[in-house]
Formats: structure tokens, sequence, C-alpha cells
């Protein structure tokens, strides 16, 4: 049989996370390729208890029936409170969408906004999986370039100027790919530069309460003046990725718009996960949060030491926050084609060119430090320095 | 602000599902609008039992953490032996991609195969979610004429010659809206016609297991000869529809595209949702449906038998299984028009219109009868009967 595939298929391929999620489960393997949150701190006896006293409580025939597309009221109504700690207040319920994960978030955002050829602006490099996702809408990309402090505000304006973007997509804090936090002014200019120029804005934020060090920054949808900032974020790297859950918060009228588009691709989030969740964020997450934190700590510590022992020729990001650390080969040598000679050594990563709009950057690498010991990292990262070694005496030969 | 929608929004409105289900929390209504599973029949404690069991044992950190687009593997190993029930042998763990639901299902298909302007066919009259799911692909249903065997086998000729469509929908046994079930014959008959013309079908089967009379029918994916049907079912009507959770089987090259698709708009469905219907599935799924079906013929006789009594006017189907009958008001009484009036007499049902690709048949309802006690169904068919008598005679005086 010869199927008649729909164009964006032309455009989709499943090489990067999905295969990457198939390395993992080889056991030998040290992977810093993921973006898994440390297992050790997921809370599986809070949850287990919850989920067994909602199935046998008074919750219990809600839980099994159908929901509603935008997620239980409870819910949403706690998720609105939750919001307020990142300095989005005056939000109503119907400013809530309860989604399946950021994935889905973005995914309806996208569904929600773009047609074939519309251009949305991203930070160069930026998260993969919405680069894909992007795709899957046959829009286009285009980078704007990044600093210390963030965007690049004129680079920003030109691109805003020449393009006319239906969207500019951020991960604001600890960005994924490269840990990097926002300045609250860079956040600050990027909200009135899009609202002049009436440019929707997707914030996603799934990492922000993963803080180590530093000081917290307030999202950048706090700064918000027109309503064109949606923000998403999810309990994956928090309570659970396997539940699947998360939340955007809008402007009414995009969010039942949103919905809309949710009620076609997956009718609404398990109902189950919800009310996990909804409990779960009531009771513990506070605290939960804060007795996680010092493990993240030490693992980017001690990713950061071992980089700087077994391979101080590594330029390298050294984030307060989130997952990853990302850095720059030396001698131009292409991560891409390492990566199956560093696999065979059992260590694995993802190259950075991936993450950036139009390719290149073959020399940059994306580390993970979340999903590993102290012990696993510096022994990972030795051997991945070795084989780098090796490579550079190659070239220098 | 106001957003530059994508054009696929257009032909987008919340209206019929999702307005529906708000309706159904007035808990004075008697609804025979929505599509819900016997509220009785949902198994809470065997539920509660099991997600307990999985959370406080050696699947606790499978369940929490990130899974695999396709699904756990050992749920695809039993989904795979599931589905041979229906007459579908031969198939691998490769065949099968677990879903979110029926919904999510429709969704992936229709992301692999179209593109805007496609034709696909479906029965007249369809899924109503089918249709506004092919909207947001800016898809183009044309519908194909059915007798009580199925679908006209001229008329699917016809348009396959005439419209070359990349995909033929069929919801083969207990229908929705209809509650009719294709014969044997029939399916052959499409599976041959397909195969032969190289049109994907996909074959949506939420209901077949709900049969409480007459004899099962083989699915239509067990006349496939090429590899050209997607067979998707859920456990939404058997097992609990909030946890979102169902499973497609097809070719293998198209079952992967579909899940590069999923990566995208879920990552993968909710793994708690995953293990508890494997468990569920492989403990008490087959004795649970025996043992709810004399609930589900009670209701359908209970409305037949009211249809019968007090509104003998009205033509109707008479399933042997699944959730609806159809019916054909009389005088071309509009079933729109007449459902404010009956929300306000306490009773709400579907305009059978919007289950056509192209409109018109205003004078059809659906009427469910899976989630009202037999009083219920009773009062309210009485009540939508005085209604009508009294259009009626408004009508002839």
């Amino acid at each position: 049989m010869k199927y008649g595939y729909s164009q964006r298929m032309a455009n989709l391929n499943g090489t990067a996370t999905r295969e990457i999620f198939k390395l993992l489960s080889r056991p030998e393997i040290i992977s810093f390729a993921g973006g898994l949150p440390a297992s050790e701190c997921l809370p599986e006896r809070e949850i287990a208890q919850i989920a067994s006293e909602l199935l046998s409580g008074k919750d219990a025939m809600r839980i099994l029936q159908y929901g509603t597309s935008e997620g239980f009221d409870d819910f949403r109504d706690a998720l609105v409170k939750y919001v307020e700690k990142v300095g989005i207040v005056g939000q109503e319920r119907e400013n809530s969408l309860v989604i399946s994960g950021g994935q889905n978030g973005i995914d309806l955002v996208l569904k929600t906004l773009i047609d074939k050829g519309d251009t949305v602006l991203v930070e160069d490099p930026t998260y993969l999986a919405f680069l894909q996702i992007l795709n899957s809408y046959e829009g286009r990309a285009v980078g704007v370039r990044a600093n210390a402090d963030g965007l690049d505000i004129d680079d920003l304006t030109r691109k805003i100027e020449k393009h006319k973007p239906k969207l500019l997509y951020v991960v604001p804090t600890f960005s994924n790919p490269t840990g990097k936090t926002y300045t609250a002014e860079n956040r600050k200019a990027i909200a009135d530069l899009t609202a002049k120029y009436g440019v929707t804005v997707l914030e996603d934020d799934p990492y922000g309460k993963l803080r180590f060090s530093g000081s917290p920054v307030p999202s950048l949808k706090s700064f918000d003046q027109c309503g064109n900032i949606v923000y998403i974020t999810s309990f994956s790297k928090l309570i659970s990725p396997g539940l699947r859950t998360g939340v955007a918060v809008g402007d009414k009228e995009i969010i039942r718009k949103m919905t809309i588009c949710k009620q076609g691709t997956d009718l609404h989030t398990s109902n189950l996960s919800q009310l996990i969740v909804k409990e779960y964020m009531t009771k513990y997450l506070e605290g939960h949060i804060e007795q996680s934190l010092p493990l993240y700590k030490k693992r980017k510590q001690a990713m950061i030491k071992a980089i700087d022992a077994y391979m101080p020729f590594l330029e390298h990001t050294d984030p307060d926050g989130g997952l990853f650390v990302f850095g720059k080969l030396p001698c131009g040598l292409d991560a891409a084609k390492l990566l199956p000679q560093a696999v065979e050594r059992n260590v694995a990563y993802i190259q950075g060119s991936v993450f950036y709009a139009d390719g290149g950057h073959e020399d940059t690498i994306r580390l993970n430090y979340s999903n590993a010991s102290e012990e696993q990292i510096e022994r990972g990262i030795k051997s991945l320095a070795q084989l780098i070694k090796e490579k550079i005496g190659g070239i220098r030969q």
C-alpha cells in the first residue's frame, strides 16, 4: 500500500527527541541527552496515596466519566492562583486551559495561529520540539540573536519589521538548550515591543521553579500590557512527566480558540492526572520543590566541575536552574558526527545544531545533568572528554 | 489585542459537542444528547485498587517518568492480542500505537494524511467530531449513501472515482449516530474496493464490544488485503472515558508516521492511564462487559418502548448495541429549532443535521440511552413527545 501522506509529513522525521528516548532505555548508557527530571524527585509515595484517596472518594465518578476540554473548574481556579507566584495576576478561570503537558500547549497555540508559510520568531537556539511542531504546521522559524541578558532587542525589532511574524516563541527562564535566563529589563522590552507591533508571544516556562541559585525574575507574561502573551507551564519537571499535565494562561479569546482546538486533538486531559496534580500542588508542591533543589544544584555543580577538570577547552554556560548546560566543542568538532562514537563509549548528549532555526553551529552540544548521579556525571564527562581529546589530537596531527 | 488566527479557525466553532457537555452538568436535565457510557458500569473499585497497586509497586517510576510516544511495549503487546477478538490477526507490536482516546486517533490519522482541500469520504450521516477534526485540517467531507447493510457500494465506487479521496472514514459497528452495523459482506466489499483503488480507510470502533443482541461481525480491518485499513478503538465506553486511552492498529509504515505526529501533539498518553487500562483489560474486562450489557439492553428497550408509546410518529432505528437511536421527526419539524424548547422542559438531544457532511436533514435527531435510568428515559421521551405533539398541532392548525 502506498499512502498519500500530507505535505507536512515531508518536514517531519522522528529523529532527535523520540530516538533519544529510546537510547535512554539501555541501562549502561550515561545519558546527558534527555530532559528528564531527577527520578529521585518524583514523589511516588504521595502520588500513590492521592490517587488511592481520589479513586475511592467522592471524586471517583467525575474522574472516570468524560470531562470538559477546558479541564476541571476547581483545578483551573487553583492554577490561576498558582501562576500568581510568577507575577501573573488578575486572571480568571476563563483565562486558563488545562493542557496535556507543555508539548500539547505548544501544539494548541500553533494550531490556533499558524498557516502554511507563516513566520515565527524564536531565540536562536531554541527548544527543538518547538521547531518540530512548527514544521507540522508548515510554518517557518526565523532565529533572533540573543545575548547574556536575553533577546537582542535591536535584532528582534528588525526581524519583527522585516518578517511580520505571527508569533514569538521564548523560554525566558533557564532556556532549553542554553540554561540562560532573560533579565527583567529584557522581558519588559520584549513585552513593550511585541505589544507595539501586535505580535502574539508564547512564553514557555517548564523549568522556572527549578532555581537553585540567583534571584527569581518575574515571568514575561507579568509585563503583558494588552493580552498578547500566552504563558504555558507544566508539572512534568516538578511532579511527574508521565501524568502529562500543565496549564496555558492567556487572554480569554485566544484561550477559547485553543480550547476548541483541544477538543479535536485529545478531547481533554486525563481527569485522573488533573486531580492528582491539583491535590499534590495544593498539599505538597512548595515544600517538595525546596527539597528537590539541592539535588539539582549538586548535579549541575558536578557537571561544571567535571567539565572544568576534564575538558577545560569546552566553552559552556553555567545556569542558575533548569536542566541543561550548553557548550561549544573545540576545533570545530562536529557534535553530530561524534555522537555515535560517544554512544559506543556509553555516553549520550544532543548535538546543539538541532536547536537552531537554520541549523549550523555543528560544534555545539547540550548536556543534561538532572537524571544522572554525581558519580555518573563525573564518569560520563571524563569519558566524553577522552573521546574529544583523541579527536583533537587527530585534527592537530 | 487582535490575534491573527489561522485559516482553519474559520471552520471551527465550539458549538455542538463541547457545549452539549456543558448542558449535561445541570442536574435537572434528562440528557439524551451526550455519548457517555453508563456511569453505573464504570468500575471505580477495581480501578482504585489497580492504581494503588501500580503506584506503590515496581511500576511506579516508569509511570511517573517520561514514556515513549508509541506507548508502553507491554501494553502494546497486550493490545495486539486484544484486537484478535475482532478478527485482526498477525499484527506485531510495531503495528500498534497507544492513543489518548478515539479523538486523538482520528486527529493523528488526519494529520498524517490530509492537506487543505483533500477529500475524505464518510457515511452520511457520520460522527460529528470527525467532521469537526477534518475541518481543522481544512479537508472536505463528501457523504456516501448508506442502506441497512452498510455503505451503498455503487455510490462508494462512483464517489471514489469522482473525488479520488485520501481517506474513507467509517464506524461500521453501532455507528454514531444511527446505531447501524454493516454486514460482513458489505465490509468485504468495502475492503476489496478500497484496496483496488488504493484508498486508505479509517475504521473507528468505539462501541463494537457493547453488543446486547444479534451476532458479532468481524471488523472491517479483518478483511484488509493490503494494509490500507487503520483500525482504532478506545476504552472510553468500556472502562473509563476520563482516562483517555485507546489504540490504533495498522500497517507499520503509517503507524510510524502517526507516532511522529503524536510526538508533537501530546508526546505520549498518560502512563498511569495506560497501565490502569492494561491491568483492567487483562484481569477484568471480558467479565465486566458481560455484566454491563444487560443494563445497556434494558435502557435501549426502555427508550424504544417509550418512543412506541408516546411518539409512534417517530421513524427510528433499533440497534443491537452501542449508545444511540436515530430518528426522524414528523411533519418536517426542525430539530435544532426545537432544542431550546426541549431544554426548557429539561430534555436534551442532538439535532441530526450536524452529522451530515453537507448538513440538511433538519428533521432528524440522535437520542442517547446509555446514561439515563429507565425511569428518566420514560419521563424524558414522554416530555419530548408532548412538545412535539404541540408543535405538530400548531403546524396542522
